[in-house]
């Protein structure tokens, strides 16, 4: 039994956060470690989250007129250097395939065939505009083929020493959208729209509050003119970025030769983009509203929505509830609601309520023999929510099985609603305005956001990180352009840079 | 304009299939080659029809029972050997991964940085049974644990010389079923049922006929016990392997330790079995039905259900033709059927025809100054399809644009019928029973299903595939169970075996 408690155990957030986290992808059997180096294993609860992910960012793309299409996942590894800065910023975490066969090996077993080597080895992608912008380059002729808006998922390679569950691994998934335009004015409407799509996503998907801005060049895609990126709050204060839209210039077009006719004939480079999101979007859910009993999902990203609990204490209160609870149940899945019924025997209640908060389902619905007397069950959302009409929070309350399906919706909203409140509350507690490096890198230890003046200088930067850890999240957009002195040197600064220590 | 028509030009059936096939491919986009050997470029069209495909298989998978997970592109060397059988089928055909950063090269550009060698090489998984049952042996203590269902939608490399798009190519994607199970009869069951999925799905969705069977030991998959397959036939004659399920008894249980405590706590090692299919189908989608003019798409698995082009002379007609065509659009879009108006400017309609003809839209609809009159349109599919009631080939009909939907929605499922019944006539019609050696080698060379008797031997198997190219496709289950002589050595056989030469 004492085995069994340790394994089911949750290590505090107070106690341990990074403890934490990993007990909740563990336990909530969203992931778990593989034989491989650096990759993990999404096991079915994490996967069912990846996938209503990728079904909400997919439509929104489809919507904003992108299509989805597959290259390659090797890349010649001469591909990779083509674009200067963007080799540069790969080389070290490149996996590279260098034969195309096992053979015998002398001592016994097998090993790669030496007359396999290959003439040009192979990079595992770590990112694809490489080897799709030489097929862009095949595909653009004139200003009629453009824009040219794709997108891909796909799974990626960047080999890591360091990883943690979801938020860095060797391996991830992605997706990645690439994109050509005629004009810089165009391609950087799309990275703006498509950071939008990013953010919307979180705050009405994830029900994750994020700020969006412009990374600084010493954290820009390497290969960018500018990229610009969404910063999510994690509840130990620290930052998570969780998207980034990139504006390519024509670096990539005149590396790869991406050119259209113009309506006059000429020859002219394109203007590129590419932004992703990837599997770090589940570490990030997870870490913004999870607490110690366990998983938090977002009633909009969960696949089962609620979980109904008979309870009983004799065979004809068994016979009745089960009966009340069946029917309920296919109500409300014939709602559209993903409904599990835990009948389980020789479990406890207690025991069923316990497990159900760990894999995080939004609502918990407990019918006994009494309730079915009433025709009623009794709705517990995973976190309390805050009646939208009463003000008052809201623990439990009483449905009408007539009106389960609309109750139980209603419900779902609020809950939404709830955890985004809850997250931005938590963000807005966490954010300072300070203007004083030394009490800057006294409170940087507590976690938060930090909106600081900065010069623009890299020094200043490095300095930062190198004494605090504490990076340079972006340069918000939608932020007061108050003007000032930078914390660190006292030069002049146009605006507020977010400070914080990140994932 | 000679050169434009010749980039138009699809190489007729009759003259060159092969490159008949290559030009569909390329012409419709589906898919282009891309840089590095043997991968292909899934282009949109391509890739929408995939999405298709995966979404109702998908729906099927889950439907019985199996929850999607993620397991990681790269496995050990050594767990690749750890199955004998394994490791001898795929040790020829794979990626290896040796080293994981790029250096400086002492000649200028870029090397595999040999510092950065791995002490195990990594195998880009050309099939996931041992990444996945080292992890099914972590996971499965008890057979309360059992069945273990778990389907994985992914990347797979098996390096091949001599590639062809969709058919054979180095990368493609596909989705791999795992599961395990308390007992052999459970499943031999799952691997029966799976194959029902498979079979169900080519001739419902995919408008193609197929046989089910058992295939000989020489093509069984490398470490099954027996694998089971469905075989369609192609345009030509030839057949093309379209999924398969694996019974695995319990060879790679032993090899990975995959063991579950019975009800009285004795260890025991789980049955397991495999089944995928992969991109590969979109090939035989379009081998099986499309023709000289183009790609032809089943209308369950089009994203495009129908194109209007309106067609008018002057500009009252054209503004009059392009409300109705708009407005028709919409209500056809609103029954949830995928739409194009083709409204570009100085194309001719017969341009437009010719186009989405190419690309295997469903139906076309056809709307001028009188139709828009008549209150209707001309519907015409893309294959003459037969009326149900009349007993006539429809070539086009006239539909009232009142009724649109349930109209074409009418036709559409008139047209998937007849694709059907088309590709079964086809396989009826080159179908032969055959017990003359001679004759079967003379007649091989027209293509066709040849029904023949075979002792069992691999003498015999490994002649006829000599001397012919053709081999066995299957043994099939839903055969006439008629003993005869081996058409190849005259020894006894219990029922005929399906002879062909295949892709």
């Amino acid at each position: 039994m004492a085995k069994e408690r340790d394994e089911r155990a949750i290590t505090p957030r107070g106690e341990d956060y990074s403890q934490w986290y990993q007990d909740i992808v563990l336990r909530a059997e969203l992931a778990d470690y593989s034989p491989v180096k650096g990759c993990m294993v999404i096991r079915p609860a994490g996967y069912a989250l990846w996938e209503n992910l990728q079904k909400a960012l997919d439509g929104m793309f489809k919507a904003t007129g992108h299509a989805n299409a597959y290259f390659p996942l090797f890349i010649p590894m001469s591909f990779l250097s083509k674009e200067a800065e963007h080799v540069e910023g790969f080389a070290k975490e490149c996996a590279v395939v260098t034969h195309h066969r096992l053979g015998a090996a002398p001592e016994g077993g097998v090993r790669p065939d030496p007359a396999s080597a290959l003439e040009e080895p192979l990079v595992v992608r770590p990112t694809s505009e490489t080897i799709m912008y030489a097929m862009f380059s095949k595909w653009i002729k004139s200003y009629r083929d453009l824009p040219l808006l794709l997108n891909q998922w796909a799974n990626i390679v960047r080999w890591e020493m360091r990883t943690r569950l979801f938020l860095r691994t060797t391996e991830f998934l992605w997706q990645e959208g690439h994109t050509a335009h005629t004009t810089h004015e165009e391609s950087w409407k799309e990275v703006l729209d498509m950071l939008g799509v990013y953010a919307r996503f979180a705050e009405e998907w994830m029900a994750v509050p994020v700020l969006k801005g412009v990374k600084t060049d010493s954290e820009k895609f390497a290969g960018a003119l500018k990229t610009t990126c969404i910063e999510a709050m994690m509840q130990d204060g620290k930052a998570l970025q969780s998207g980034t839209s990139h504006d390519l210039g024509q670096n990539f077009a005149k590396a790869f030769d991406v050119k259209f006719q113009d309506e006059k004939g000429e020859w002219r480079y394109c203007w590129q983009t590419s932004w992703g999101v990837s599997t770090r979007l589940i570490g990030a859910l997870v870490m913004a509203h999870s607490d110690d009993q366990g998983l938090v999902i977002p009633p909009k990203l969960a696949a089962t929505h609620a979980v109904i609990v008979p309870i009983y204490r004799d065979d004809a209160g068994k016979a009745k509830v089960l009966d009340t609870a069946r029917s309920l149940k296919a109500t409300l899945a014939g709602a559209g609601l993903g409904v599990v019924l835990d009948d389980r025997e020789n479990l406890s209640p207690g025991f069923k309520y316990n497990e159900w908060e760990l894999k995080g389902v939004p609502v918990r619905l407990e019918i006994g023999p009494r309730d079915v007397e009433a025709g009623s069950c009794v709705a517990v959302p995973r976190v309390p929510t805050r009646g939208l009409r009463d003000g008052e929070k809201r623990q439990k309350e009483t449905l009408s099985l007539a009106g389960a399906p609309e109750s139980l919706k209603s419900l779902l909203d609020d809950l939404q609603r709830a955890l985004f409140d809850r997250a931005l509350k938590f963000r807005e507690e966490h954010s300072y305005k300070t203007d004083d490096y030394a009490a800057f890198r006294r409170d940087i230890e507590k976690g938060g956001f930090f909106w600081a003046h900065w010069c623009g200088g890299a020094a200043c930067e490095e300095k930062v990180k190198e004494e605090t850890k504490a990076t340079i999240r972006c340069i918000p957009f939608d932020a007061e352009k108050e003007a000032g002195a930078c914390m660190i040197c006292g030069g002049a600064s146009p605006q507020r840079a977010v400070f914080a220590r990140a994932y």
